[in-house]
Parts: structure tokens; sequence; C-alpha cells
């Protein structure tokens, strides 16, 4: 079961709060909560036998305080330190008109007290499977406010269950005493299935509610607390990936448009800090040299590498250190046109690579390239792969790469070819984000319809990814508008709100750069693509079906989407009119 | 002269920058002005004597880079310690053709490449009286990134002039060392002028450069530092009003909506915190009861007083207090429409007040009164006077005071009087705020047809105030709508934002709540008026004219204003459009 909350805050360390059913003084209670180390307390803003009667006299008109007096507490203590419960009598979706109409009166009056107070959160329990008028009478949309508390029980549920649940926009979980295990020295532990969830919750951020009386009465209530920050100390450790996108959980960017915008220095430095990329284009390299020149040839034959769009110098460094581990001779053109990043260029050149190096400050598609190449190396790939027209730059710069696709000696591409993926995706979280990017001066849905990069954390997604456009390079087929549509098994009821995007890249040869790596490094920044007006509900019998274009009018190239199983979407994005890549 | 910066934050402690216009080794140099106390480095990023010719040769295709390179430092200490200077010999308003266009291409060589460093802040000095293409090539509208540095010389400018300039966006103060004068002990200490100016950039949360080569050797350049923090530590001590206000200082608030909204918990909390306001409500009620209850009644005459818009309290307890310090006989009413409100109203009649006051949960105008009151006492009025409805509330309510204004035990009302004030005002950083507040489901205006309550803080008032709207109670004339022109002389070049809005009241007698009283109450929350399309430029011999009407449709209540002189705005928010309150 769970229980709709609003939000409040937390830190690093873990956030707790005591859950109470009867507090009859609320100045002492609250002191000894926090003196046992709780930060906050949860409790009924009126007397829990105190049911109110609106329609009918004596009630009706009796005399005198509702509740307690909001001075018994100063104003910051109500908006830091307490939730409020509503009245577990009250039921706003009973069948007996009078009940639920002396439930919806009670509500209010409850939720009105509650911001009265400014409460940072008012819990609301759900009752029975339909919560229809609950919903009405708390207008309850999608919104950000409104968050889960989850109870946990002492059995677990299926790993499908969990991860369903973990993809809704939880709050705070609710740790029943009763589910705690005693060990040898007396003190309450959890279970090996219980400890797994709250790591998972801890990720989460969520906060810990504790109900139920101590169990383990020789210890004091703090033995609880203290075991939940044992566990959060020792929780698993995070791998590199998960360092390097700390911060950015759920945090939507809009995809670069490095085409359009010229980068700045700080992104350049994010970029290069990945922990396995350049070693990947390093062996590459390696490998393409080894097999391009013999041994016998290794003095002899200068290879002409030239680095397409080279930023701040990554792969230029990755090819000469493939270079020297291959011993085998290279010259570079470092062709970058970002003004900027060129100082940066220049400067390596000055100090460090000397004439092996030229600095090439020019768009690669305008670049009148001295002599023919025989790698070309470039990293234009976005979270969707191609999204950055890395196929169109390529395009554009195969003029000058050697051969004509017949001779072992044809010139080759690092990348040599690239697949998008997508996967769909259900999450309230991300949704509510989308929602609050409406900007005023453009059409109603157009944030509903621009692509999103974001690291994935509060969401579920409901099956794997299939493969959606492949490019490779070079090409004799220079049309690279795509169309696909894809099916996906789904097999469970949930909400659909988007597609995740990912791409894989071969390389060269067998090195590649893999969404399916470990540690998962395109499962890092993947792309997010929504759909708007109404998530669509699936059963799970229901399979999901969607088509993906990829359109182009010589100045731009953007994509098109709609949803048409287990129900039709409107064409998302139709022409480009709310996102498009300039070329 | 003045300097245009972009925009960084500060804490607590006075944030310092070190000025140099030759950097040779920038890690170096950074560090060791970090080791003598400075927060940051302003210093050109491009060399100092390297005047870039883009037209002609050989500048025009000099090989190698333009400057340093941005790997000299890490991308943090570039976005956090760095503030870049444009070099001293671009000129964007030279009469030279080539010179201009030159120094345009400069300009936004060096602005870009500042974007790429992701510098926090640009310093461009202002040559000259005209700087118009200068603004054109930075797209230089108003905008809450640009702020101004200025120089501070030898010599302090009028009272008027200073009064001016700290009307403006300031973000800076620049200081050479050569206006220092140096105390017995041989240390840099600043004028009284200077001091007082310095004291006044601490209210505006100015960072300090520090430029020119130490003028006191055989101290070190820390002692400069230390000065000014010894300034810091020691500036005038805040007022009660200004403690009460802290953290609020231009900041945008919507006006209470008390009669349409019910105000929360913490509200009440912080209006009651007032440091003067209810003691001179205790002074009039106890003028008042001595006034109406000769010594030879005190025992028999039970006076009736009514506290119309109770809230949690404030006004019953002054009242309370009144009758005990006059020791004179009260029966007290406590009305109040907000239910929340009543919860606290109840428990202090239940723990304190007894049968001495009855609470009355109703909004005034609907209540049917048992009997007539002597004095009805109310706090109704909003930052201008009457924009809360006090007006209409009380005539409402009037009905129930005894007497028909003819006689000397006719019923009082406290407040028996109030008019607002209105005054010009010049503020680019709240005009630049209201820019900020445009709503996407408004009229491209709304945002300038509503009133925001501020604590004004950075800003320049052109006038003083002069009354506007007068009303009285108990009152024959049931007419509230008003219209008043009022005309202000400046005296000074100036821009017009808008008017800022204040009021006084006579409670009873001769106790008044003024906005002239010292420490001045009413300038501590007043209401703001802007003018929307363009801001209007007035020169020193013109006088503003502006013309406010209060109207009202049976439901609502609204104000109209143009400005008619030295030029004509648009009527504002006609009919009420934008902004009215609701009765």
């Amino acid at each position: 079961s769970a229980k709709v909350m609003a939000s409040a805050s937390t830190g690093s360390r873990v956030s707790c709060g005591r859950d109470l059913n009867c507090v009859p003084e609320i100045a002492d209670t609250l002191s000894a909560v926090a003196k046992l180390g709780f930060d906050f307390l949860c409790m009924p803003l009126f007397h829990p036998r105190f049911r109110r009667e609106y329609e009918l006299e004596p009630a009706k008109s009796r005399p005198g305080a509702q509740t307690r007096s909001d001075l018994l507490l100063c104003g910051r203590d109500w908006n830091t330190l307490i939730v409020g419960k509503l009245s577990p009598w009250i039921d706003a979706d009973s069948e007996i008109e009078t009940e639920r109409r002396n439930s919806e009166a009670a509500l209010a009056q409850e939720l009105n007290f509650s911001a009265y107070l400014g409460l940072p959160v008012f819990m609301i329990p759900l009752k029975g499977l339909s919560n229809a008028n609950l919903a009405r009478v708390t207008l309850c949309d999608y919104n950000k406010r409104i968050c889960l508390a989850v109870d946990i029980g002492p059995d677990m549920p299926s790993d499908t269950v969990i991860d369903k649940w973990l993809g809704e926009p939880i709050k705070a979980a609710i740790l029943p005493t009763s589910i705690f295990l005693t060990n040898k020295k007396g003190f309450p532990v959890l279970s090996k299935a219980h400890q797994r969830i709250i790591f998972r919750l801890f990720k989460l951020e969520a906060q810990f509610i504790f109900t139920g009386t101590s169990r383990h009465t020789d210890k004091d209530f703090r033995s609880y607390l203290q075991y939940l920050e044992y566990l959060n100390q020792n929780r698993p450790a995070p791998n590199a990936y998960e360092l390097f996108a700390k911060g950015y959980e759920d945090y939507l960017q809009s995809p670069l448009q490095p085409l359009m915008d010229n980068l700045e220095s700080q992104t350049y430095e994010v970029f290069e800090k990945d922990p396995i990329k350049y070693s990947q284009y390093q062996q590459a390299v390696y490998k393409c040299l080894l097999d391009r020149v013999p041994e016998e040839q290794k003095d002899t034959n200068v290879q002409v590498l030239m680095v397409l769009g080279a930023g701040r110098g990554p792969l230029v460094n990755a090819s000469l250190r493939a270079a020297r581990q291959a011993d085998r001779r290279l010259r570079v053109y470092a062709v970058e046109k970002n003004p900027n990043a060129v100082v940066t260029l220049e400067n390596w050149r000055f100090e460090e690579w000397g004439d092996q190096v030229t600095v090439v400050s020019c768009d690669m598609r305008e670049w009148a390239a001295p002599e023919k190449a025989d790698i070309i190396v470039s990293e234009l790939l976005g979270s969707f792969g191609d999204n950055e027209l890395s196929p169109e730059c390529l395009d554009g710069a195969q003029h000058f790469l050697k051969g004509h696709f017949s001779t072992p000696n044809d010139g080759v591409s690092i990348p040599c070819s690239y697949t998008s993926y997508l996967a769909p995706l259900s999450s309230s979280k991300l949704y509510n984000e989308v929602r609050g990017c409406r900007e005023r001066d453009k059409d109603p849905e157009s944030h509903f319809e621009t692509p999103y990069v974001v690291r994935l954390h509060n969401f579920h997604q409901l099956a794997d990814p299939k493969p959606c456009f492949t490019f490779t390079h070079p090409s004799t087929d220079m049309n690279n508008n795509r169309y696909q549509c894809l099916r996906f098994t789904v097999g469970c009821n949930s909400v659909l709100h988007g597609f995740a995007g990912y791409f894989e890249t071969t390389l060269y040869k067998d090195v590649t750069l893999s969404k399916s790596a470990d540690p998962d490094p395109f499962v890092l920044w993947p792309i997010l693509f929504f759909i708007h007006q109404q998530p669509i509900s699936i059963s799970q019998d229901d399979d999901v079906t969607v088509r993906f274009w990829r359109c182009n009018n010589g100045k731009k190239v953007w994509y098109e989407w709609a949803v048409t199983e287990p129900s039709c979407s409107a064409i998302h994005n139709p022409a480009g009119r709310s996102y498009t890549i300039g070329l």
C-alpha cells in the first residue's frame, strides 16, 4: 500500500521521522523525539477520536476550538519538523453518502489547516482500490509536490513489482518496527531482502518513517536509527560512471548542438574525463595502423590521420599514443570549427605536438584538404547516436578520404558504424519535470516535442531497448532519412510516458563503445522522447508500438515520433515545429 | 566613470579582488593573489600589447595561438576566480572607421573567449560619453546580468550624485590604492567621506577591486584588505526594522489579499512581531477609553469593543492591555473570517481571555452583531493604505457602530483616517526584477500592471512623497472611488521606472502610525507601481506628473495610473485587466 506525500528536502545523512498516532503534548513530544535523533514527527492534526459531523447537531454547532492552537510551536517548527496525518476515519470514497460528504468536509478542513500551519508535508493514506473522489477533492493531477510514502511490510514482493514502484516518485518509506529482526547482541537488524530495497531507496534519497513501538525494549529506540545509518554508511560503492554523473540524476538537459553552437571549455573538460572512451579510440587507431602498415613499411609509410572535430585535442592525443604503441608513423590534421578551442589546439601544438600535427581552424564540410586521409577519426555522436549530425558531417568530409570502396587501401572512418536504440519508459518524476519546462513564448506542447538528455534515476524501463537507426562510414548512400517501427512487449500494468534512446558504435572491427558494456557507459546519458497530452495506460497484455522518423530539409534535421499501439498518440514534432538540429 | 560587469555572488565577509594589467604567468599569480587574501583576480584575457588587426596583413593571417591556453587553469578556477578585462585599446565607438571595425571584431572575440572559459564576470570600460555602438554590439538592453563597477576617486561628488549612482545596479567598486591615507602607524586608511560611501556599498553587497601598486610599501598588501574588513565588521548597526526585513531587500512580493485568501499562521507570526504597531494601538485604545468613560463610571460603564479582523488576536491583547492600563471595563468581540485563525482565537479564549471576549467566526460584513459597539478596532491597511479594502470592509461594518455622527457618545473607529502617498522612483534593479515576472498565460504587459510590495534597497527616489487618497471612518460618504493628479519636481537627469506608494494613518487623535516616524516604519514595505513599454527619461528641468485612479465595479477594486509629464505613458491596468482586489 502507499500514501501520498508532499515534498521535503534531504541531506547525505538519512532523514528519519517518528510516526505517532496520539500526541497529547506536542512541544514535549517533539523535543523527546528530536532527542532520540529523529528529524521530524508525523502526527494527526486533529484528535484521533474527534470525529466531526458537519451536517448533524450537536456536532454541527459545537462551540470552542476545533483543535489545538498553532501557538504551541513556533512557525519555523511547524514548517520544518511536523508532518501532518489525515484523520484515519476520513474516507472520501465511502459509498455511504453522509459518510462521504462528511469526509469531504473534514478532508478540506484538515488540508486547509495544514496549509495554515505551513507544514512541509501532509500524509494521506490510500484506502482500497478506488480513490477517484479523493483525487478529485485534492485536485490530484500530475504534480511535483505529490509524492509517495511506501509501506515496507515483512514480506518482499517480486522484483518486477519492486522495480515498478521504484519508478514512482517515492519520497519516503514507512518502516514498522515489526519488520526488524534481532541479532545475537539483541539489536534490531533487517533481512538481506529488506537491506536490498533499503539500498535502492537510499539512491532515491527517500526519507524513512518509523512506526510502531520499540520491540527491542532493552535497547533504546536510537538503535533502529543507528542501524539505518549504518546501512547508509555501508551502501554499495558507486562505480566510475555513477560518480561521473553525480548530481545530474533526473536533471533534464537540452542535447548539445555543437554544430550550431560553440561548446564551452568546461563542457570539453567534462567529456574528456570519460573513463573509457579515449582508451577505446586509442585501441581502434592502434589496430587500424597495424592493419594498414606492414612491419617492413613502418619507417617509410606515413599514414595521414585527420581528426574531424578535434575539440581541445583528446582524439589527437589518443591517436599519437596509438602510433607510439603500434610503432607506426603518423601525420595528423586536427580540424576544429570552434575558434576558442583552436586556441587550445595551437597551444598544444606549440608546447607538445610540434610539426607532426597541423591545426586547421575550419568547418570540416568546408575544408579544402591539402591531401587525402588514410584514417578519419571523429567523436560526433550524441546520446541518440546520429542526433548531433555525425552522418551529415562525415558524408561532407568523405571526399578527402582515400579510395573508392574497392581496395584494401581504402580510407577508414573511425567510427565505421553506429546504431541508435529505443526502450519504452514510465517515470512520473521525469514527466513532471518536462511539464515544468513549458516556455511562455512557445507552442504549448513544444516542451514535450523536444528531446532531453538525462541521467535516468527515478524511472521504470518497461522493456529492453531495440535497435532503431543505423549509419555506416564511408557510405555510397548519402540519404540519411530513416523510418523505423518498433514493437515492445511490456508484461505489466503501467503508464507509458515516453522512450529512452541509447546508441552503440563500432569504432573499428571488434573495438566498440557499447551500451551493454560494464559499467554501462551509454545508459549514462540517454536521450528521452516524451509523449504529450496524456500518458498512455498499458495493461499487461498490451504491446507498445512506436514509429520514429529521421527527417531533413537540407538546412535542418529532426525526428518525429508517434505511438500506434495500444492507442494512437499525435504525431510529435511534425515538420520539426518544436525541435530541429541545425546543419 | 563606470564599468559594465556581469554577475557573481557574495557572502557576509567582503569579497575583494586584485586588479592587474599584466599577468605573465597565470597559475602562480592567481595563487600569490589568493595567498594575500583576495577572492578573485581581474586580468586581461589577451596580451595588453597584442593589438590585433583583422583586416590588414600580416596580422590578419598570423599563425599560432591568439592567446594562452585554457588548460593553464582548471575549469572551476576559470569559472570562479577570474574576472576578464577587455583589452584597453578596444574602442567600439571610435570615429575612425577601421579602428571601430577592428574594435568590434576584437570585442566579439574577447567576449566569445570569455564565454568559452566560462568566466563569472567580464569587465568592459566605458569610454567617453557615447557608448551607443558598444551597447549595440553587446546587445545591451536592460538585463539582470549587466551590472556596474564604479571607480572611487580621491574626491567625493555631491550627495545627490552619490544617491543617483547608488540607485544603479552596482556590483563592484574599484578602489585605487592612491585614495588611501596613511595613519600614524603607517597603515592605509580612508577619509570619513570615503568611509561613508563604503558603508553604503556594503549595504548593496558590492564587491571591491583593488587597483594600483601598494603605496604603503613597508606593510603587506594584506593591510588594505584588513582595513576594508575592519570597516565591514564595524559598519553602523541596523535598526529594528532593518533587522525585521533582512533578506527581503528588493524582493518583489504580491500584495496580500486577506479578504480573498486566508492568511497562513506564519504570515500572522511575522506581522505580530512588528516592533511599534501594537503599542501604538494600545495607546490609541487607552486614550479613547479615558475620553469615553469618566473616572466615576469606571466600574459601571462597560465599553463594547469589536476587533474586526482579529487574526490570531494581537489587537484583542492590545485592547485588553489598554483597558487594564486605563482601569476601565471592556467587553470584546473578536471577529475573524479565517476559520484557521479562529482555532487560535478559541484557544486564547479558553486559556487566557475567558468570557470577557466573544470569538465570532464570520466575515464582518455579514455579521449580525448582538449589540452596538462603542469602539471598532481594525488593522486592515496594506502598504498603500486602502489597498486591502479597509474602506469597503469598515463601511460594511459601520452599521453596528453606535451613534449617528452627532453626539460625543458616538462610536469610534480606530483607525479614524488614513492617507496613501506616492513618490517617483528610479531603479534598474527592480525594473529588471519585474521584467523577469512575465507569466506565460497572461497578457505580455500584465506583470507591469500589477503592484508589488518591496523592501526598497537598490533604488533612487526622485522626490519626496505626496499625499494621494484619504479615507475617514465612520463616514457618510460610501463612495470610495478616487482620482488624484500629483506633480513632482525632480531636479536631476534620471530615468523614471515607476512610483513607490506609502501610507500614514491616524489611529485616534494624536496617535498615528506615520511614514515619517523614526525609525521609518512605513518606508519598510512600500508598494510599487511600475510603468511598462519603456522607462521615461527625465532631464533635470522636467516635472513628473502622474494620475492615479481608484475604481470599483461592485465586485472588485483596482487602481489605474498614467504618467502625463514629461511624456505620456499608456493608461496602466485599464478596467482592472491585470490586477484587481476581490471584494
